[in-house]
């Protein structure tokens, strides 16, 4: 089946699999690149037009091109990104998910109230440095992508610490040591139901070398060359341990039901819990991304989960191509579109 | 082909993935599941029905129901450990797999007669602590899944951690510095070949998060913010070095050799190898697991291993329902049932 | 379609892959193995036949044998290292890849010349002990797989260390601390296009476990029980950032190009950058393997990227055979054997 409309997003972050799923359920796709990144949208064919644009400011101009083209915007990080949070809503191509649902996301009050309201157990956060009366972590706002975090065992060591980076926003966050699970679901629209879509763990530079350090290494080296950053260069599959796995399906469902509740209609499409798993099996959720992140990439070819489900390749890329498929032929496009 | 028999097995572990296996080979399949644990199973419609108990002894009420649907069960971990080892022999329900091979494995001593009359290189127990010269772990019985093992690296630093355990039953171990490598593998009794099914490494917390806080940090920190703990969580794949797998094909089918002589007719259907690889390559092998394990959840649409061999996804869970389809249409189900 | 030429390969390194690749593509393949390999290749059916030798040497006498047969070899890295670098090129079968490019990649200086001159980054080499004026690390030259490398935080650590490795031949290089990334490409001589074929990282005996270690123990126990050792048993699928991608392709054709110009007709067929990002996002090369590598054996039912592009399962190995079966198909034989 060819569908009389297009999908578009911005080449970045997951654009491949948003757009090999999107040709998959039949879909002309579009890729909106800027000047120079246009080689893997190339080279891997996923894309029938590429759009290039010189900076981020060039996707205003392309606007009426895209209606004109009936193109629909699958958002991902890069995107809200770049378009930034606040101006997305007045965006007028039609944009696949709830725009409203945003500001619940990327205010971190306000995504703390949503989940906590959904049940969820969230590593507390210290208001002034006074209250800490533990291990913390201290998370610099904004870009930088997880340079500079640092452990701080208590206020003393806190203040010590905090002097190196003045005038930088800070959240002082409860260390939980554990393991990380990034959990992908998929909210559909128009059956209600909330799928599980596959897990991973990221791979950050470079923490995720530290531990080939030795300890003795580690001390003798100058403490700057040894400093732990978060920044994310990719991601490992992962499965999780079965009997965790109602509790993961419980969490995102409560999520999509309180969404309900704060901005109807609601958390719709993907979306990802980023989460720890301490050793007495506590799930920590420390974030939402309310929309697909890149820890899907490794599924392209479907994950262990969606095989259970699908007796196909199922992306979490295609699983959104799929559910705009579905509402046109039901003619339900509006439950899909925010 | 639809197949006049059932399968079963318990909603945990590798359930998903068992009863996703035996509806590709045509079996109608049944979850039995604790209350409030249904959901995964009627999420990923891997079940044809499902029996809710409210515990675990009311696995016993259910067996002349498994019995009159002609079901057969399929063991698992958490199957053995919620029914118990020493009842799993009583339970009257057609069982996959060879019952008697379950106190060689659950037995620890047993257990290394087994591996080590198979050949197979086994870390040193040091049956009382005088006997310590080298580093060792320790490791407790029982529940807890790995929390609180420590190491030690002489005989007076034992004495002095294990103060902090008293009345626990633990081992003496050899530490062994190198990497883990579970191997699956699958035995046939019907053509006597032993497969590889694939391999894994496990996610465990809160010990796989260690290596990512620095030296510096670890050492700063309260002793008890950073003590491992080996509780697994999760499943990453992992393929072995090629030059490695003959090795680790003989490995496999000694192990079955030596069960024949000790519990015939053997061991047969699905077990692992829990192994550790050094920097000069030796293997030692410091458990056998007699039956499925979760290692083998990351191949629900097959490992690279079963790719080479099938033309056909084929997870662990598929394989063993091909094993009883293949024996049911060769008039041989006594051969696979245990 | 059955190709009247076949395909062998020695049995190790990414022979399974291979072979089972060559018979995708409609090969007869033959596995060449030293006495006591052949169980993997018999148990995975993917050799038409197996030729068994005593020793590499028994390589050279089953020459015309092969010639006769009509094979043409896949060059792996065990196969380079058996045969000897230098002896590669007498060798008279039919050979898929450019010979005339391995002397540029086992020479460590030429290596350099050829990746600075393709714009790659490079760590930096000290030539001698007093130029080292930061962290590097110490590797020494053949056999022994990694083991022994060393950190050095000045020119005194490094002089204190170096002392317990006399007589060995090592090179000093700049100690970058990112995480590794191994990118594997395939060149077509058909085409001129580069492919991205996957992502992996290694799985390094005992270095991958040394973070499951506290500090506090690593220090407690006795240096020589927790030095790291580099020796590869394994691989661990990853995907990349996708905004780091078209970085990765650049390179790949950079190399392509300027080995043209070094070494016509260039490299081509498979081939892998092993890099290191850093937090900084700056991607440091410090190998090139001019031909097929392990950190593709996850993929041998297609990596996230080959289902990009392909839509059936492509691995490295069937994507060799491919070419080949290509290049026979349009008479262009002689621009695959080198």
């Amino acid at each position: 089946m060819v569908v009389p409309y297009k999908i578009a997003t911005i080449g970045s972050h997951s654009a491949l699999q948003i757009l090999k799923g999107a040709k998959e359920e039949g879909f002309t796709t579009i890729a909106i690149c800027l000047k120079g990144r246009e080689k893997p949208y190339k080279l891997f064919k996923v894309a029938d037009k590429i759009i290039t644009i010189k900076d981020y400011n060039g996707f205003y101009d392309i606007q009426e091109q895209l209606i004109r083209e009936k193109a629909i915007i699958i958002p991902h990080a890069s995107f809200i990104t770049y378009l930034g949070a606040d101006k997305v809503e007045k965006f007028k191509v039609p944009y696949f998910g709830n725009k409203k649902i945003l500001e619940w996301e990327s205010d971190r009050s306000k995504e703390r109230i949503w989940l906590t309201k959904a049940g969820l157990k969230l590593p507390k956060i210290f208001r002034k440095p006074e209250d800490i009366d533990r291990p913390v972590i201290v998370k610099f706002h904004g870009a930088g992508g997880g340079k500079g975090y640092f452990l701080a065992k208590n206020i003393k060591d806190f203040k010590r610490k905090i002097k190196m980076h003045p005038d930088k926003e800070y959240v002082i966050q409860e260390y939980i040591l554990g393991v990380h699970m990034y959990a992908h679901y998929f909210n559909s629209p128009l059956t209600g139901e909330t799928e599980i879509m596959g897990f991973d763990k990221r791979y950050e530079s470079n923490v995720d070398s530290l531990g080939r350090i030795s300890a003795r290494d580690q001390i003798a080296l100058p403490k700057e060359n040894v400093d732990p950053s978060y920044v994310i260069v990719g991601n490992i599959p992962i499965v999780v341990r079965e009997s965790l796995l109602s509790r993961y399906i419980e969490m995102g469902e409560n999520v999509i039901k309180e969404s309900k509740r704060i901005s109807p209609p609601g958390l719709f499409g993907p979306f990802c819990l980023e989460t720890v798993i301490t050793p007495d099996e506590e799930i920590y959720c420390f974030e939402i991304s309310a929309r697909i992140v890149a820890g899907t990439n490794p599924y392209i070819h479907g994950s262990p989960y969606t095989w259970l489900r699908y007796n196909e390749p199922m992306s979490t890329g295609r699983r959104i191509a799929r559910e705009i498929k579905l509402a046109i032929q039901q003619n339900k496009l509006n439950k899909v579109l925010g």
